[in-house]
């Protein structure tokens, strides 16, 4: 195959993105297929009349975010495209190289579980604060603040915490910082070492990626009804795991005080839970579920809590609740590292938490969200011959399990000739091994009502058995 | 020695918060002096009525700070105190536990080279663009952005580094994250194992507590008048440097382009350069030096900027420019992280920038800090006879190196006596190892004229020999 990429050697552009962007478009509007061989970084190079570095940068690119794979001694080969789309699109808003062509299959309802909805936000509400904070007595908000957090706000989440999730600590023990993935980063230099982490299996792929980046060795362990598998957490000689025991991303599980109460045993002696408390906000029916952190007596659980996720993903604010070995450790080995928020903005979700906009905010979203998940369940009531439903009543996405012998590729494909994109539940395993059933994630957080029951027929006429 | 701490077993403040706060208070105020030996966490846990591991939580709380120190098989004593002020005041703004009482000598003066100027801080334009970006048709701001950085920022920061600096690249060589720290710590996970890396020393102590935390091992390189030895940088095995050769902080040396193209060739063979390039805008006389980048051919300089210094410290915005290799390691290796910082906050940067107010504002703080900067040669001119002065015309503080065999802490104690805090340069030292002659900094960016004319005369009359 050759490759006709118009280069521009004027352009301020450096070649090997031209090329980058030329093949990647040429990906998502398909005139590249998923199996395709690639021409080899050498001759491409000959070819294009450029230095062998470029064409081999531009193939880097394109394999580090997966539009190709390398297979060795046979060369480059186009990946699928539709998980890419997916990729780009949700994780990243919207990306530098937005695709001009439609996608093959015109996407009319997409499942994203990973959608939020941000359509009742409070903006108002957040600029008259933002102005309030930014107001001419306020000079000090440009100064250094201190470095675990704002003391007020870190009061706010306690607050919160203790009142909504039963988590008991002082505002001392709460770290405020940019996102998870940088708590996660100060938490691994607190922890030290390489450690021996352990994740549910499937699990929320970034915090995945973001162990293994920091030099975890990371053991998956398989699930069942009731969350991680204690008998794989001990065998796997991990000395840390991560949880999610509200509501587990991907499947749902909500783990039972039993199984809780074993793996607060399990840490007791000098081991670490990271309780990632990721959406436990929204929940519709019976009562919430306390935090694992409630629970514990020994000093074992870091809960890890966000707003990107409750208010909206341009807040980058998370907090982590250490334990007080770990603060000890954290002030003595980590204490120096300055706040990754500014104060400015930490002040704006204070004011947001402390005069009640927080809570008005996710009772309206509950309300929203619940009326969605309603009407997502209703919608689809008659799949429930073919398909049982799980990880409903909480969260922002509900998983069906297919009850015959289709396989998750089969049911993914039919529903996007349908033009409906649904997520398969093997993406979110670390490693192979597929689940036994296909099973299928909705996600409904950012689809309105209509869409979410034309999006719902339309999965009905393409799954007819 | 007895302790009489009131303990309020009804407040919601810990127990050993309360005892730290205390014991705090009294070393700050002088009741508690240095050297003085504290009762053994045992005598005060029974005394108290409180269990061990509350005394020692206490205990290692004002060791992990700096008020106490352990000496082995003799016990706990209280550490100067002077310092911990400076720390506490200066790099945290404020603390939650804010001194009550005045320290021992009022400081009437402080020549702290870490403050920064904000009286001058275009507040208004700052308030003005966040409207702005609030504004109602905005929305998209609180979705998540681009991982790398909003493209309009990287592509302003990258024409301001372009024509300020000479710094060559593309904006999609420019990571954005919130602050050098955040940045330092993507950047080992890019780098990949544990790392030899040399600092200059005397250096900045937070990027050397950084690196030790992150797991390198750093090896202090002696500085000649030209900066790092590269003697002392090729025998310490080291493969990668860190430096600041535009005004090596705390030295004030500006690297001469010998020097610059010694240690590129040094790291020609697969080795990295740090190059900190923290307050490159400030400099009163000559042309602006362009940074160590601009004479990189081979792609082995990593570039590190900051808006901290030269708008205000709350701005947490810092950016890294990667060399191609390393850019295509960060994509593959570190790409999927989120960015650090919030679209909203990156925008009212980029409007910063682009719209002209960023160059405004910083040919106002020359012209702000190289008055005071005459202001302080001028007024300590009478000390010539007796310090040589060095690391002027360029960032905010000055050097003075005493011609007389007195030492460092003998001038600092004379300074205080007399109301005036100034910096020894020993403090920035990794490892002991005194320079041959006492040197002092004073800093003098958020100082007023008044105050640096009274300091320098209090200077002048602690100081005559």
């Amino acid at each position: 195959m050759e490759l006709l990429i118009p280069l521009d050697g004027a352009s301020r552009k450096p070649l090997y993105e031209q090329i980058y962007t030329y093949i990647c478009r040429e990906i998502r509007n398909g005139n590249l297929q998923a199996g395709e061989r690639l021409p080899s970084t050498r001759m491409l190079a000959e070819h294009l009349k450029v230095s062998r570095s470029t064409t081999q940068m531009a193939y880097s690119q394109l394999e580090a975010e997966g539009y190709i794979e390398a297979r060795p001694c046979l060369g480059y080969f186009v990946c699928r495209v539709e998980e890419l789309v997916e990729i780009s699109r949700l994780e990243n808003g919207h990306t530098e190289q937005e695709p001009e062509c439609p996608d093959k299959n015109e996407i009319l309802v997409d499942f994203s579980p990973r959608g939020i909805d941000l359509n009742s936000f409070p903006y108002n509400t957040w600029r008259k604060l933002s102005r309030n904070v930014l107001a001419d007595e306020q000079k000090e908000m440009f100064l250094p603040g201190i470095r675990q957090g704002e003391l007020d706000l870190r009061e706010a989440i306690r607050s919160y915490l203790h009142g909504a999730r039963g988590v008991n600590c002082s505002a001392s023990q709460i770290i405020v910082g940019a996102g998870n993935e940088y708590l996660l980063m100060l938490l691994a230099q607190i922890l030290g070492g390489s450690r021996r982490i352990a994740m549910e299996n499937p699990t929320y792929k970034q915090a995945y990626r973001v162990f293994r980046s920091l030099g975890f060795s990371v053991c998956p362990i398989e699930m069942d009804e009731n969350g991680m598998s204690l008998k794989g957490l001990e065998e796997s000689g991990a000395d840390v795991a991560y949880v999610m025991p509200s509501h587990q991303f991907p499947t749902g599980i909500v783990m039972p005080v039993g199984r809780r109460q074993e793996l607060l045993k399990w840490a007791e002696s000098g081991r670490y839970l990271i309780e990632d408390d990721y959406d436990s906000e929204f929940r519709y029916r019976g009562k919430p579920v306390p935090a694992l952190q409630s629970l514990d007596r020994a000093g074992r659980v870091i809960y890890f809590g966000t707003f990107s996720r409750c208010i909206a993903p341009a807040i980058r604010v998370s907090y982590m609740v250490l334990p007080p070995e770990l603060l000890e450790r954290y002030r003595r080995q980590a204490g120096f590292y300055a706040s990754t928020v500014s104060r400015i903005d930490q002040n704006i979700l204070c004011q947001f938490l402390s005069k009640g906009h927080f809570e008005r905010h996710l009772n309206r979203m509950r309300a929203i969200y619940k009326a969605k998940h309603d009407g997502l369940l209703e919608a689809i009531a008659p799949l429930e011959k073919d398909f049982s439903i799980r990880g409903e009543y909480a969260g922002i996405h509900i998983l069906l399990t297919c009850k015959q012998g289709r396989s998750e590729e089969e049911l993914i494909d039919q529903a996007e000739q349908a033009g409906v994109k649904v997520y398969g539940l093997s993406s979110y395993r670390i490693g192979s091994g597929a689940d036994r059933a296909a099973t299928l994630l909705l996600g409904y957080a950012n689809l309105t009502l209509e869409q979410i029951c034309s999006g719902a027929d339309l999965l009905i006429q393409a799954w007819k058995s």
